[in-house]
């Protein structure tokens, strides 16, 4: 890979200069948060199997690999195949990589020695998958920090394995354990790492938060190139193409974070519009609102943004009202958090002001705290806050206990219930949709109905929805914010006015 | 999705508009080649199942959906999760859709009744997946056209399910069996379907070739697209950007075909370049040619279009000589190509015209039959001639026996050793490269060494290689050519003289 020394990740030119340091705080941190469990014994080895090369049902299409996250979290290792193993004890490194046949040469490229992915990969040994349980089970970290743990490493009894197992709160899957050939020879332990890796994960390093700030910085750019170029008459899929295309080119970011959600016009009211069977093909319209959720990820790092904004480069009366609304509500939420904050307030917090603009602008009539009962703004906004964000988009442990999910309208997607902590990464991505299904639902229930005034919601139904999506870390007394986009109408407004002078992508990037 | 007519698929603007007609066609051939077919009962149905919605590891990360290669054949559907059945004797076809829940319609869109899905898709019948097992055990053909068939179908027994279940020579992977609920009720038969379904694949109908031809013309024009904007001192991945961004935008390709190989240098000798680990992150010299395998997928049709060239446009004297060697090469197999010809034939005159040029330009010496005796062009072109194109990049059936593989090197690695059919889609893609360890292997070994100038040959060895790849149809009496880039010298060095001119994106494209 194109290195800016015998380590570190670089895609070259301006992209970010990652270094090895990243994993090997992580690797520590794990084992810190370890050290301090009670019943482990001193001699335990984490055991983690990377991302597996895959192929497309029967063929032989094998799609670009994207590392395990957990095993990014802990390498940076971008090959697939490998597995890898950490001391608890010491700390002491070990990756493990597939030999590979003689024919690699000419169809994937040079095979590189054990010690250099020692060096690419700054750990401490390196070995073969198929030397893994003869490995494991001779293993003294030589040079150790703490003498304790090193007169106990030589004794001769099989280490214990700690392997990852553990539920993905998002989707509901369970990780699949590591497994090697001989591996039913050891004490496997597959309770005590997920947890805890799990909570490493959610506290970010400023390393880690240099990689997130930098996806961040060129999603926002590829967002404002996308607004420059957008036309009446265009596809969606065009500015997908676009903002793909822009990532690539000059973030070095060869994977986004997730399908990138183009919708303009009604389809902006389905919030995960844009996959296989809505794939971004409607043609735009003068008068259409876009909501564009994008996001690069650079070195497994995701970003996840959103920007709403009109075709045309000016909102309408109505459009600025639920811009305004959504706009207010991502400002308060941002503006009130900090450590030891209720995410779950945070989402009410974000409804509130959203009902207050809709019914200052004549949506609804009534009382607040009695919408607030009855959960009238799920009716909007269906989904929840935002969550945090990492090397998954959705990223992990943002339940501590799934059974604690509340299970009310709105409540019940939001992906995490947590106090913040210093470190972590959210996405703060109130919305107000007008979904015609949600809305009829609602006009049959009389408890909802006599809130909403249908004369002045039905003006609203063609224009979908607005979602205003930014990335924040959490600090000690408040949050920054990662994103760098046009946010209220007036700067939008004012960007947009530059896409009617000649555009060349080259002249763009300077 | 953007549709011309109620049923047909079309990404909008100048995209390809392609008819379901397509795919019943596929499916009466499919029919027609089963009937013949001596030991089949009359009642029987095909059974195949659907690519399937998939997450990455254990998060809920989706990756694009494309559709399975043998469902896309027979039904053309863009959504995952379905099921097909076809009735052999009728050609009546079903399609069972998936049974979505209420909360869809907030996250994914508006759900579709069965009855829309049989408009879009042009089928017979369409039902719910979990009602499979009933469906298929009461399933009567109405309005038969074959008499004969509709007397035994009414008797009461349960047809026979057809499955597929066979390997795949270019992974070695099988095919999963279509599975449901309540299967086990019928007699499912495993070994019919396969062979006949593939070599139905292996001749394409005029309404496949259009698809076809359109990938290419798109991809063709993308590959110019590229050799316009390159320079020294970008990455390879850059390019990668700007074709993706090219077939994206305006070919409505939202797939690429497979990973693009952008090899610059001596990575152009790497055949398989561009995966994950040897990531197109080289920067490109002035003098460097390159090596650009790259091809957009539309509907799921690939194309696989190679094309070398310098950086600076212009070859230098060594550079021409191995680029015209290989254009002789694949002109020559172009030439030669029609139906009963021997696929491993080509591949030996494509071998032989190289040598020639290696011979004639004093990088070898010696008897060219005495150089095929020793297989001496496998050193530079280890892999094989073409492959048979359609919706997998590597078509199936490439053996109708793997035993017959010939397993010397160079031939070892041909994906197809057929006499050629009219109507059989592959791709010409002759190459010669210069791999150290290949050539440092040879050069110990006497039988090879004696016709290797080893100090002419070093002076190529930073050069990597050059391919030159067409994707072609086999027609009654010659080949069809559908790849369309500039291919001599000289068109190619009068096509670069066009990037000195300031360059706009949206220009370019009328
Ligand atoms: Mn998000
Ligand atoms: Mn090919």
């Amino acid at each position: 890979m194109a290195t800016f020394s015998q380590s570190g990740f670089w895609r070259g030119g301006n992209t970010l200069k990652v270094s090895m340091e990243l994993f090997s705080k992580n690797r520590q941190r794990l084992c810190e948060s370890l050290s301090s469990h009670p019943t482990l014994p001193s001699r335990a080895l984490i055991i983690l199997q990377g991302g597996m090369a895959e192929t497309r049902n029967c063929t032989d299409h094998e799609p670009i690999f994207r590392q395990e996250s957990f095993f990014h979290w802990c390498f940076g290792v971008i090959e697939p195949d490998f597995l890898g193993a950490i001391d608890v004890a010491t700390g002491k490194s070990i990756l493990f990589i597939p030999r590979l046949p003689e024919s690699y040469v000419s169809w994937m490229g040079r095979i590189k020695e054990p010690n250099e992915f020692k060096t690419i990969y700054d750990v401490d040994f390196v070995y073969y998958t198929d030397e893994i349980e003869n490995v494991l089970s001779h293993f003294q970290p030589t040079s150790v920090n703490d003498q304790q743990a090193q007169s106990k490493s030589i004794t001769h009894q099989l280490p214990l394995l700690l392997v990852l197992h553990g539920l993905n709160t998002d989707s509901g899957n369970h990780c699949k354990q590591a497994h090697f050939n001989g591996i039913e020879k050891f004490h496997v332990d597959t309770t005590t790492l997920h947890p805890v890796i799990s909570e490493c994960r959610v506290i970010k390093t400023d390393l880690e938060l240099e990689v997130l700030a930098y996806t961040n910085k060129i999603s926002s750019e590829a967002h404002k190139f996308v607004m420059l170029h957008i036309k009446p008459g265009m596809y969606e899929y065009e500015l997908e193409a676009l903002f793909q295309y822009y990532c690539y080119r000059y973030g070095g970011m060869r994977h986004l974070s997730y399908t990138c959600i183009c919708a303009s016009g009604e389809n902006s009211a389905v919030l995960h519009y844009g996959h296989a069977g809505a794939p971004n093909d409607r043609q735009l319209k003068d008068t259409d609102l876009c909501l564009f959720d994008m996001g690069g990820e650079y070195y497994c790092y995701a970003s996840d943004i959103t920007c709403s904004f009109p075709v045309s480069g000016h909102f309408t009366r109505e459009q600025r009202i639920v811009y305004e609304a959504v706009l207010d509500a991502n400002r308060h939420v941002m503006e009130s958090v900090r450590p030891g904050v209720s995410w779950v307030d945070m989402h009410l917090l974000a409804e509130r002001v959203q009902l207050q603009h809709l019914l200052k602008a004549g949506l609804l009539e009534g009382n607040i705290n009695d919408m607030m009962k009855v959960r009238l703004c799920a009716i909007f906004m269906p989904h929840g806050l935002g969550h945090m964000i990492g090397i998954d988009t959705h990223d992990v442990a943002g339940y501590l206990d799934p059974t604690t999910r509340i299970q009310l309208p709105g409540l019940k997607s939001l992906r995490t219930n947590r106090n913040l902590k210093e470190g972590m990464c959210l996405t703060i991505e109130p919305g107000i949709y007008f979904n015609e299904l949600l809305l009829n639902k609602a006009y049959s229930d009389p408890e909802q109905a006599k809130f909403l005034i249908k004369s002045e919601l039905d003006k609203y139904l063609g224009m979908g929805g607005v979602r205003i999506e930014d990335n924040i870390v959490v600090t000690k007394d408040g949050c920054r914010l990662l994103t760098q986009v046009p946010r209220t109408c007036e700067e939008i407004e004012q960007w947009m006015k530059n896409k009617h002078e000649k555009l060349n992508v080259d002249d763009y990037k300077k």
